[in-house]
């Protein structure tokens, strides 16, 4: 592991204050590329070539009733993200859209799709453990390893996302499991559940959790206990981003909660995040809010896929034109705005 | 002044509702796309070509030790603005940029500035009224017109954005009379301000309404009083949308003071803007509130020149990308999601 670099980050800090603009008015997108430099080690910071990574598993807990969809649906969609036909294909701009099957619950043979399987899906956690301690170590190494491998390729950033039917529940266990609170407040209707499909869920969860009573001090247990193949591929990724140099985009509500595992792991690896949104499910801001993030994406979004991520990246690409241009104040025959000092 | 096409509106809702995707997953985006629907009176959408018209002014009350900066920063930046080189070009992508002098101090002679001045900056509004009543009519119909020349050119989306040393506190102050709040609650540091000048400029905003006490149920006089010839300029911009079929983005603080007096103006001119950032002055949530309107970005900017409202662009882009893809349930061989159904 290693931590963000502060020479690069007070250089990409004093690169702004020369813009020709008032100082730091670019708020959150400026202080998002100077931890990029951070991560990146250099002020000449890199948006591209960058790709999604996105994360595609099967869920056990399905069983319960927690949806309507079963696991032939995601199936299909990380068929159509392989070849280059669903939602996150059409919105994602200039980058590499990658599906990685980290456990569906049936192999599928397609050239495009990336194979870290660690599991045919995993159990239902209201019976028994989602997977072994080994399965979830494997998991999050085959993540971390993952996100070395683009590096190695040349991405210079890489976005988070997923495709898994029944992953809201996983994902609501896990954080109920890490912050202590009721599955009430921390689910939601996922694609558009029901009132009873609804009460279905949350009953799953408390069921996991009174089973399984994970200790919220070992993240890896919790993982094993009430997690997901895919929870625990994005969760890899975060880690791989410090120790790599690669910023890693956090998605919607499932994202975060492996963003929160990962930190868990190892509180550095916080450093080496950017959130994109905060999507509608109740628990998308508690999580951001625990990472110490602040998304600039307010759009009630709740499609998955990584959609939310790849959003994005169009904002930190204009924001990285004013940071690159050569639009000074000297240019502009204009004295530089001071702290404290005028105001238009 | 026409009224938004439901037929369409509701034709764009179905569109979105046949996507291979959870419902209304898009969240605000698709609302978005279906008021665009609604302006433009078809679901054929479309996003370009567009524009951003900069309304350019100087302001009388600078005179009162309200900003640093004077208003050759105004004709600086908007030179600038008008030979490319300015921070609004470089985040526009796919989006021509106009710069507009609505009544900058001295006139700029520059082929690519588009020419609407009104007169030689506002007066003092701490003195005197800002302009006279017809000065202010005379602003608002060549913001108007100006969108409806947008039009004829074959722009399909305009945004709005503003330039003029002093029209923060301008602006505070239209808020201030408009929504009878105090100048303390309305005003912010603008580009910079210290301690002091944050006084000086509440001070000068109580002093002007002191001055005027204009009548809320009058916004032209509010705009003569306190207002500026840019506000105007963009407040002609926000009525000219709905009646030429355009919808208009609002920026930030003072983009949003316009809109709000176009919305006092005639109410049904509301249905024709698009909300794209909050900003970081305290007035931006307020005045959103006031319009009814969810903005998409909390990206804590302040930038001003229309930066924020061209940020919603390549966000609208992705969104559009999704709802004119194929991509169908029935391309993918899956069930439609059905509201209240399953869940992921």
């Amino acid at each position: 592991m290693t931590k963000p670099d502060m020479r690069a980050m007070q250089e990409a800090q004093q690169r702004w204050d020369s813009v020709a603009k008032p100082l730091g008015s670019l708020g959150k997108l400026e202080e998002m590329i100077v931890r990029i430099a951070g991560i990146q080690r250099t002020p000449e910071i890199s948006l591209s070539p960058r790709c999604a990574l996105i994360f595609c598993a099967d869920h056990g807990v399905v069983e319960e009733g927690v949806s309507q969809s079963g696991s032939n649906v995601t199936a299909l969609v990380a068929r159509s993200i392989a070849e280059g036909n669903a939602n996150i294909n059409l919105m994602a701009e200039n980058t590499d859209v990658f599906a990685v099957d980290m456990g569906m619950a049936n192999p599928l043979p397609h050239p495009a799709l990336i194979d870290r399987r660690v599991m045919s899906g995993t159990n239902n956690m209201c019976k028994c453990p989602a997977m072994s301690r080994e399965q979830a170590l494997k998991a999050l190494q085959a993540g971390s390893d993952l996100v070395g491998e683009m590096a190695r390729r040349g991405y210079k950033l890489v976005a988070t996302g997923e495709m898994g039917i029944g992953n809201t529940t996983a994902a609501s266990a896990v954080a109920c499991a890490l912050l202590g609170l009721p599955a009430e407040q921390m689910t939601g209707r996922g694609a558009g559940l029901s009132d009873e499909g609804l009460r279905r869920k949350i009953s799953a969860i408390e069921r996991a959790l009174m089973r399984s009573k994970p200790d919220p001090a070992d993240p890896v247990g919790v993982l094993a206990a009430v997690g997901g193949l895919e929870i625990a591929g994005m969760a890899g990724a975060f880690l791989g981003g410090m120790r790599h140099g690669i910023p890693v985009v956090i998605d919607g509500v499932i994202s975060a909660v492996s963003a929160l595992i990962a930190m868990r792991i190892d509180p550095d690896c916080a450093a080496c995040m950017l959130a994109s949104h905060v999507s509608r499910e109740p628990a998308g801001k508690i999580l951001l809010d625990e990472l110490g993030l602040s998304p600039v994406l307010h759009a009630d979004m709740a499609l998955g896929e990584g959609t939310g991520a790849v959003m994005l990246f169009p904002l930190l690409e204009a924001a990285a034109r004013v940071y690159f241009g050569t639009h000074t104040f000297t240019d502009l025959g204009m004295a530089a705005y001071t702290p404290q000092g005028g105001s238009e």
